[in-house]
């Protein structure tokens, strides 16, 4: 008999904690699947696990049977089959303002920091230690300062990316802030983000989906 | 007087080049405002550019006056005011399905192999022409082949990415062949990319947005 919800997840990436942001906020509770991204030169390359997510990343969510990778589908799936709360505003103009908010660093933050490509500028490139910080730092803040601007020039940010209840925008910047803590990146430049951080660190649905809080943290 | 729509872009742009299919297939003709990625230092990253778009990234939608950024938000804002014809299905379970098969190009193969990662990788990892050329080979390769098993796999594959009908996920596919060609990847082991990018070429709406049948191409 298949669970109605299952997600397929590692507690430190931040796109599977992203997911999780968005399942607490919806109520959800799936059955978690833990793929070790660093045990076995990678469980997300197994072939089992290939089979659920042939492009062999996590998350993944299962849904009644139904397999769907790329946490904002998942997250905007979410959004459409269980509407309260919403993760996106209804109008059509502010519903663009948070996805352009959340693509910057979906599409133009993380992924040129995720592991697979750390790992290619380490192994075809020469990157040692020093020169990977450099990078993450370098894409991070970039898109930081990006951010930065859009959310203080504009009056539809409230307490949170856009007005004053999460939206997609957060569930994607609250990963990433952490992802550039442990990069040591100074955020001293971006008082918006910080702000904005806290606000949301303070909500339940947000603070259980801390890598540090997934029962397969280290 | 503001115009009703305005698109900023630049031919070979591919993000740029899913927006116009976007525009093309909705029967919208925007005013097209052509930024030189290359020229000027990249124009870019000019002064009044930057405060239509801090992120000094292409393209970018203008509408009665508000600025819309990133191609996906674009995409799924026009599909929200002009809805036919649709560019996602309606049922979620396909929306998710379609989505996804999106964000595999446009988070996980077209951001690792844009200018400024490239500019990156040649000015601060010593990377020569050959070894660029090699990084984009890589990650589109592995973008493509995930692909193709999601669309190879699955009996809602149709004439396009899903069912018969262009969605998201075409007008991100075929900008992404077009770069997969101009790094002389060797395509031949993604023979339903191929199918999909033949009948989707055969689309006006799709020719028209040719990088080589823009009025900046060069």
């Amino acid at each position: 008999m298949s669970v109605e919800f299952a997600l397929y997840g590692y507690f430190r990436s931040s796109a599977a904690f992203r997911v999780r942001i968005a399942l607490n906020l919806k109520g959800i509770t799936p059955e978690y699947r833990f793929i070790h991204l660093l045990k076995d030169g990678g469980q997300q390359h197994n072939d089992a696990y290939r089979t659920v997510n042939p492009q062999e990343i996590i998350p993944t969510l299962v849904h009644d049977g139904h397999t769907i990778g790329q946490s904002l589908a998942i997250i905007e799936y979410l959004d459409e089959i269980v509407p309260e709360p919403a993760l996106l505003p209804k109008d059509p103009l502010a519903r663009a303002r948070v996805r352009q908010l959340a693509l910057v660093i979906a599409c133009d933050i993380h992924p040129i920091n995720n592991l697979k490509v750390n790992n290619y500028l380490r192994d075809h490139l020469g990157a040692g230690v020093e020169a990977q910080r450099a990078w993450h730092q370098h894409w991070i803040g970039l898109g930081f300062g990006a951010l930065e601007a859009l959310l203080s020039a504009s009056h539809e940010t409230g307490r949170y990316c856009h007005g004053d209840s999460p939206t997609v925008a957060d569930i994607c910047l609250i990963p990433q802030m952490a992802n550039a803590r442990r990069v040591s990146l100074d955020l001293a430049s971006f008082p918006t983000l910080l702000r904005i951080e806290t606000a949301a660190l303070a909500l339940p649905a947000f603070q259980a989906a801390l890598p540090a809080n997934q029962p397969d943290a280290e």
